[in-house]
């Protein structure tokens, strides 16, 4: 089982992450998880700071010589411009943790909530993420990402179907990480506005997964279900407000008898569409995973909203933190590492295995008898 | 921490439950339990099966004179019509467990496997839920639920801030579980039209909880977001494809000015709006907890889809097992189920205690603070 | 992973067990199951009660035709002799749960603590555990055990390395598990004077694990180790205060230089000793796992200690229910049951697999690399 | 719940631990933290590595003005004296984790083991649990330890109903860590002799839990019971064989009549005797906790015992690193810090809480409800 924690805060020294369960003799490329940094940090619409920022995973234990030992693997990320005055932050941000935070923890202000439930967390989750990948690599497992929506602009290409893997390799050259070139200049234009007028826009994500095997989940028990446990760690993602699988809400007005994914053989099980988006009763079914995840916009607005001023309880404007205009380009990198984390764990629970070769000789076996079936 | 498991297959000798982690002094109202049983059995559009079958929970353990005690709680709820031939199923059925599950656990065909993942398991979860439900009263939370949307056809009432809670309670007294009495009928003739098209309809649900603290779930780490465990288990339930909270999908096109519920101070925190649909940065903020979950239409269809016979891998009709054209008010009571028991589970760890009076003090105790916050 | 929760009382309807994680296809001999908890039930100095009761498992689910489905599988066994009437425990017995659980559960008296804490819970532990062997025996792996003392009466055969295999398979001809003929009357004798006292006596177990593979277990972090594993499932024993693993307590006076196993090669790498006891860095090393019980003796006394009356708070007699002079032969069965356990999660854990013929791949796969280091 | 991991080698850059669930508004005394640490550093009979390095915590996040904010909890301990070239282990040390890891594991020799299942690692383990001993002095909850034993001298002053609080706070005085002066020297005398035949020595160690309420952990499952889960956290240190509660094994010649500790009422229950150590049915029953752990002698002797070189499969002698000779001084710090983090652990889960108001309402608030029964 692999299992992480992180821990860090926005204005701190630096993020931790300490990552359990990922096998012996795993190649761990330090410029493949910094690469991943990088693209968490592109995209049109990021505040200034990015652009000043470059992340850098220092890997602290757990890897000699560049391969993996077993041992827990820590990472750590420096913050920078950690020299900023900070103060109390007594007019919350609607949307934000601040308030809510506050009051659980019995804070004064919003100030060592926000420092947590700030997006930046999320680089850890990436650089935590970029080693699950590694490993699924090792598998021909590879986890593809677009942005379909920003701000109520659609995409054509906002479906799985509609989009092939070489237009998925190219998404990450759209500095919104969006593969329809048409729309990708509405889209930033949309941002641009959004810029002007102290506003923020949300938008969507689809995540596509492929060469997942049959198998991973189980329709056993609520809590060992595939969808299930991807939708919480989706979900976990600040600023993610929903989730859906394959056709995604379009499941409700099609009927079962255009819905569900016959099934045909060839060599393999295979399917004549993908409308369930890879999951079957908790189990991946071996097409492709495909979801899609619903962004709000960003909760810190340069015209701030209507708040309350938490020392004086009078009606205030809230308090504003240097900020981007839209994340979702980058969110679409950190959903790319949660599915990473838990197709990585549900795999390691499927093949068992303590290094590479092990759990390799055990995919293989496996996959032997799936061809004889 | 509450944890459970359920077991049992659809035509075995029933279900069993086992609950751990209640509080002790809690009374436990069979009439209560039998009562959610019966909710999730009713609604139009269900096979001639659930009319025979009335399910009652059997408690075996754990509640002493109808008060729990602390032990963890067993539930037994009798299958009936047990006696039935039961073939293999080697055609298995698109979209239903059948295939994936018995690649994944090397069985000839799908009949052990659908045995366990048919939505009869949920039935444990209802009977298990209303324990939670019980708990979660003792502090005035309350559930709701209704039907939005069954094959494409949405009511006028399709979000929670057009429909009260006098309209919430009396959603019973709809077979289909809609508010809106105009798109009732629509419904059911859609229903109707499915049944004799031998074909099945999915839906969207919307659950509402009401009187939740601030404070439930946390920002921390991501598997503590209460927003994240909802999702979690709310998509466990057979069906469910999607879920999102508050305005839903409709974030996407929503500037951040319009989206974000800005805050006002009235005795305590309150919010002009509800679009976050009450959580915010993974913790619940006061507001009624409100989210939507999206249904496929049933995979088993009288007038089946194309599949692959397994013992000859030709093409052939999918096997028809007894079944339901629309499942979507029925999957309306398992939702809240899963929803009482994440709450429950995140109360009982925020206030801690062994015995009801207990955690009542613990409660109280904190909602004091609160107010003077 | 295997996972499982119990419930029941002493004199409720009876005890309920869930095991999840248990691969498809084992052959699951309901013999098997029962002869084991008759081998519980057994021993000298064991109260009337368990002369005429005979547990017997009712296999709920998760088992068709004698074999696992992957699904969870429900184990009941029925309590004889409930319609006992049952009055509150308000003169708790020292050493039992009765004031402890009635303070922290906040009850009246014990009745509904005792009911729960009494030995009566360990049936379906050993129910549950006969599982776990029958998956361990398809690898060659046997657990083993034998009572070494009661009551301060030590047996000569009081250490693994003086007892041999067939030695071993014998001690269930003894009433009392005791493998030392000479002894076991001293200990008999020991029980029938306690008896005639009003008394009640403790005693040392050992268990022997056979044929588990090097690698189970990991010094990775605290909760991952082997021996911490089963220490906690081991204390988790009614009665049971101590373990120690190998040479025991006697470790502490024995130098390092004539401890330590000395590590020789002949054909795969073994050992000259095995103080020990099979595990180093809290990962299994190929030898026998080896490793001592320390029971306490049974709190009920018929000459009873000295107690409070919780009504009152006036001094009094601790109240008597029937009960045994003498539970160690009996308590090494539950000892095995759970060493059971904890092997079979840490077996599955490391060899993934969710079918037994995959388990079985997996596992032969790793011991011809095992072979060839 | 509270949870934690650790991360880090011997002689990789230090150690890092994240806990998680330390409620907010706790004051972290960074100097009682170091302070622990040089606790575990000292001792008689520790190598010359230990007499340069002095290791310091730095918090990297998770506190705020020396407060707990609620957010994870980073330390990270650097190691000193990295720049030593470090060559492959290949003549593995019985005992030690070098042959069984690198089997396991897959790696050529045991340098990447035990490089993290050296005792090192357990400088984190000491520093997180300092972060849980603050949190239960809050609540006058004190955890003390002493050497009771050292290769085969047992001191007098062996079991803590012989010993006070006022000698327990004064063993830190010894370089041993022994209460009883006149065994001091005759202990050192032995560490002396060992260390000049190049010989390892173990020893014994108990720790004593002060004003622990009646409540912690529970009888309902088995991996609930406080005993159960403090012998997973104190087996779980390096080089502990065994551990027992209370008179320990001395139980097994005790009569019932005489173990167990009469209960008496003296505005609370109280009780005349502790030979439970503190524990009945798996719940703490206001009693001190007591128990007792053994420690096998350090696998790594100047004199070195017989193994096989993996490379050649030819007998060899153990290779040598730089060791202690005793460490059983050092390994009753760590232990104290496990019972710590278990302690605390149990304690949230009971009252609850997110900060140490809240915390301290919820348990006063049960103080109360124990004084009126």
């Amino acid at each position: 089982m692999i299992r992480f924690l992180t821990a860090g805060e926005s204005h701190g020294e630096g993020l931790t992450g300490i990552i359990d369960g990922i096998p012996a003799n795993l190649y761990l490329d330090r410029n493949y998880i910094n690469e991943e940094l990088r693209r968490r940090q592109g995209g049109f619409g990021r505040s200034e700071r990015m652009k000043i920022e470059k992340d850098e995973a220092i890997i602290i234990s757990g890897v000699s010589n560049s391969y993996t030992t077993g041992n827990p693997i820590t990472i750590f990320i420096k913050n920078r411009g950690v020299n900023i005055e900070l103060g109390e932050v007594t007019r919350p941000r609607p949307g934000h943790g601040d308030l809510v935070g506050a009051l659980k923890y019995n804070q004064k202000g919003g100030r060592n909530i926000l420092e947590r439930a700030s997006a930046r967390e999320t680089a850890m989750r990436v650089a935590l993420g970029s080693v699950c990948k590694l490993l699924l690599k090792e598998f021909d497992i590879e986890i593809f990402s677009h942005v379909i929506n920003i701000g109520g602009i659609e995409s054509n290409l906002n479906y799985y179907s509609n989009i092939s893997e070489m237009e998925l390799e190219k998404v990450d050259e759209s500095v919104i990480r969006v593969a329809d070139k048409n729309y990708e200049a509405f889209m930033i234009e949309k941002i641009r506005e959004a810029k002007q007028e102290g506003d923020t826009l949300g938008g969507t994500i689809e995540i596509i997964i492929k060469n997942v095997p049959v198998g991973l989940g189980s329709h056993n028990n609520w809590d060992s279900k595939l969808d299930g446990r991807l939708a919480c760690a989706i979900m976990s993602i600040p600023g993610i407000k929903g989730i859906d699988f394959g056709l995604g809400n379009r499941v409700v007005s099609t009927l079962g008898s255009r819905f569900h994914d016959e099934i045909i053989f060839n060599e393999t099980y295979k399917r004549k569409s993908n409308n369930a988006g890879g999951i079957e009763a908790g189990i991946s079914n071996g097409e492709d995973i495909v979801f899609k995840c619903y962004m709000k916009p960003i909760p810190t607005l340069k015209k701030p909203l209507e708040t309350i001023d938490m020392e004086t309880k009078e009606k205030a404007l809230a308090q504003f933190e240097r900020s981007d205009v839209c994340a979702v380009p980058s969110a679409s990198i950190v959903a790319e590492s949660m599915a990473a984390y838990v197709l990585a764990n549900e795999f390691m629970k499927k093949f068992g295995g303590d290094f590479l070769e092990e759990v390799k000789s055990n995919y293989y076996n496996y996959v032997k008898y799936l061809n004889n079936r």
